[in-house]
């Protein structure tokens, strides 16, 4: 099985550690694609930016050629409906495959993010999921994305503490961790703490298997129908509509 | 008074009907300038094609000027959180605006819009807006977005016979049309079946006069901050971040 | 354009607050009509004191005869459905008025309001109309009504003091005042916390001018439909009922 | 025990059929006072009709003097919130105690009442009182209030097919009657039907008995604190604020 | 009247405390007939202890002969939708009594219950029901079940406590003890605390009472259809199905 | 890694067939264990049946000795939260595998079930876990659970025409099959309907797989804290607790 991995911000750091992420929770057999558009902001912090690579997604989907499944790693699950759109094949949010797994193990969860600005965009997903009321409260850690690519940066601190918050004050059973950027951390925050941290990475890599495992494919009736066919200049070349 | 009105397609004869619409519906101080983006789809029919006409949106809002506020003209509010990041100026979509004017002069509505597939996204705003709970239902006419545009087309009897089955089996009290270019034929409509009959251009222009009126300035606290500054090729050029 | 402002209470200096606020927000052209009821209580302070206003309030719209809209300057809404069945014309709720438009300018609000028995009131209408999922907090401020008309009480502190409150604890965007009193204090307090601070009596006052402007008119089907014709003693006398 | 119950309108047949009715459900050593205010509206359909009830309500409250509970006979619970701050008595609408009993035999229920008109107001009160989710649908019987008193009218065939169409259409398993107007069908359509049919008026006897009986006592804190004391014309004369 | 009040764990002093609860609040010409099953965990403490007590309700239901109702006297309610099927006679759960006597009397209420475990089944009730909007909070005392048959414990204290926190801090307006345990305390904590506190053995003896003497059966249409005849083993031997 | 999938009910032959469509969907490497209890009933049909299973659910489980991850094959979730509590493996339910996993390829998704009595249990699910947004409908296919093992019934042809009624009616973009006893239905009906259509089964032994492999595990924070130690006749022998 082959799984696109797509990292929508430029920053390639970013995008090698999102690629190990996937590759630690992948099975064997899997081969994990890691890339990032070419151009678009170096980092995906609230809804301006979000903006800018969601063509870059989807030339990233077209340049791969066929593959069984897609991942798109930013946690606001940026143009997730429209590349559901362009595909047949299964394309998994990291931030839902974190909230959706969450439920499993947990009757409540907090999720713990960057900075404060990304929490309305994360709050519109949980109610757009339906997960909003399984939610206990989406908190800001005050650390920039890419501070978590800084060795000397003290965001892995801030972040426990605000694990710790969301434990004793939300009663949250477990923790999601709202960025791409924060894989690595998972496991040891999750001893730390002693409740399940999920990160969407790997979450989101193992659904795509599942899914695509299971011969599901995104449904073509309704609102991910193969959009309609279009020339415009500007758009982004090599895709043809429908081709799935 | 000076609002800039975009259409997010790239369609001029649309783009005309739009701002003949803006134009009837503004007060006589203020002026009306209607755009489109110079590339992009020729409409704007489902997930996919909102995905290219967002940043020309923001290109149109820089290139424009200072305004005094902004209209989005596509029923998806298509980018307006987006934009509402790039800008202190209020920023009004035409699906919003109607849905709120509606529940002003009616308990419940319900929507007609073009194609099954623009349903979801527009239940999707009405969840996020919290207006859900007044809409009684979205409806769709099958007719195409550019249908709208053909003299000789069905479109208009097929809008009728919707509204005719929203009052009669949704117990709708007002309806939304849903499609810029339906702009033209709210007020026969209205009159036809007795009911309001809300055009979302004409919503919006009027909000975002009153908005601009009252001095509110879109918040830069929470979800609306201006973007964090961030230098990157395909960025659309003269906008500066935080400018406002 | 003639807008009759009805401050539901006795309290003519509060009237005369109401109609300098609806003056200084309504465009150049409009004619603000600021009227109370001649008997009833001298403020509205919970669900008891509404009681024996609505039926003033039905009375003031058919003394003042033809009008272009009506504006209830009660926070609580107070008579607002009953005046929709009075009336074809618009009529708009200070409380509705300022919660709709805080949604245009900020993603969350918070809404400041008098005495902790008010609460309740607003908490319902807030879930009436759809809006709850955009309120963070309805708070008190512990200031009675008429506390606002007195030159020399700290009730401006008071109120202060609480948004900085909801600005630092409910992540709010944006403030609701949540009493026609407060109307003088909305832009100081805007300045001062660097939020959007809105103000209920302006709000519905352009609002009412907007909703007329576009020729919207209360739909007489369902729920506003005009009451069926009943003569009975303690009747207001000069209503005929389906007017409008 | 005594328990009054205000018929809200002035139809007297209606006091006396809903009176019977009550002292049908009451327990034997429950003494019941069927009243209705002197001056009002004889049936009360829609919000606009609601208005002029409840300062009457509240003074038929007065009059009676000390009683162990109240019950308002109104499907709407007109005057509901305001009674409750009159007094330390329970106060129970006959609308909430059905629609509360209605889910203790059954998963869901379907409202069944007169004319379309009420149902805005009914599903308000649903949504208010918390159990919108476990009514399928309101439907109107198109009936109006005073058929109910009329020997000759079709309004118990009118009745009954709708509740068979709650039945096969909705899933509901109990119906609820929509209006006191009906209580003295409730139990035959039960057999005709073979699911529960709560009359409201009986619902609200014994659940204000119930009340009353285990000590419960209306909150004076929040919402329901007695009103302020404040003194203004047209006030109804006896009643002294916070008495209870 | 005779009715079943069934205490599902097998601590014999807390039946008895029970069935004086329940005969306490009963009317006089009630008979209660306090049981408990003969095996089982001795308290019920969150999700895993509640499954080996149903088939023990459900067995003492059939070994007690008919009765006019049943009242499970677990605050979790647990097994009421299977013993629903089981009967055609009213069964009411204390949990649900409370709360729906509490929107009777408050605007909103709190619960304290005992162990921080038994939260979430408490929450997912009031959601079933319908009724979580009306529910501030649910609050954990840190009282083990078995600790309030215990005479020097700091039970009552620790409840005590955590009620004052819910009436500040939640702006409770009335307070549900969630523990059948807690029956005896419900008068002097009201009394302490200046708000409505409800038991929820004695509510629901009422209830039932209520919904027996109406006549209101257990809807067998639809989720409380009896259930279909199957034979196995490991059944409780006397019962038939349908019997009612 | 070694899965137990248990069906809750004594049909062997369901059992079976259970076993190998889990085998089917399972990765290779993975171990199939398909028990069932040795007492209950033959189907689970509504609330009732429900109750007798649970036990032995929880006796399988500690009979089978350390597996990775359970399966609870029941399409109701029977005993879910139960289980959770006496491991801490993962542990999914059939119901809630497909409910998620068709939110990943689907905006809205139909159930089409057996009887019309298990509709509300499922519907309750839904809402539990949060997704009731997600689900146009509940169907009941009118087909008992065992006539689903009878090779000449028209079992498959109802499922199929409730199937397309979801599709035509509803607009559901995906169908989960509401029964195990489906399993082997899903694929053909995907083909013959356009539509994606899950299993439960399948989609539960993968999510399990999935869950297991990333290392998750029942949160032992709050609803799922292992049960405290209580020793009590009938209790079923082996099991202890907190063993997880």
């Amino acid at each position: 099985m082959r799984i696109l991995v797509i990292n929508p911000n430029t920053t390639a750091s970013m995008t090698r550690k999102i690629g190990m992420a996937a590759e630690a929770a992948a099975s064997p057999a899997t081969e994990i694609v890691a890339v990032n558009p070419k151009d678009g902001p170096p980092s995906i912090e609230g809804y301006f930016d979000e903006v800018f690579v969601i063509p870059g997604i989807l030339a990233e989907m077209t340049k791969a050629g066929p593959v069984d499944a897609y991942v798109i790693a930013c946690f606001d699950d940026t143009g997730l409906d429209a590349a559901r759109c362009a595909t047949e094949a299964p394309v998994i949010g990291i931030g839902e495959a974190a909230f959706h797994l969450a439920t499993l193990v947990a009757g409540r969860f907090s999720v713990v993010t960057t900075l404060a600005r990304s929490i309305p965009a994360i709050e519109h997903n949980l109610s757009k999921y339906g997960l909003a009321s399984r939610c206990a409260k989406v908190r800001a850690s005050d650390v920039a994305v890419l501070d978590l690519e800084l060795a000397g940066s003290d965001a892995r601190r801030k972040v426990s503490a605000e694990i710790a918050r969301a434990v004793s004050e939300d009663r949250a059973e477990a923790i999601v961790l709202g960025c791409a950027g924060m894989a690595d951390l998972a496991h040891a925050l999750s001893l730390e703490h002693g409740v399940p941290v999920l990160d969407g990475v790997a979450c989101a890599v193992r659904l795509a298997e599942t899914v695509a495992a299971l011969g599901l494919r995104t449904s073509k009736v309704g609102g991910y129908a193969a959009p309609l066919a279009k020339r415009f200049a500007g758009y982004y070349a090599p895709w043809s509509p429908g081709a799935g």
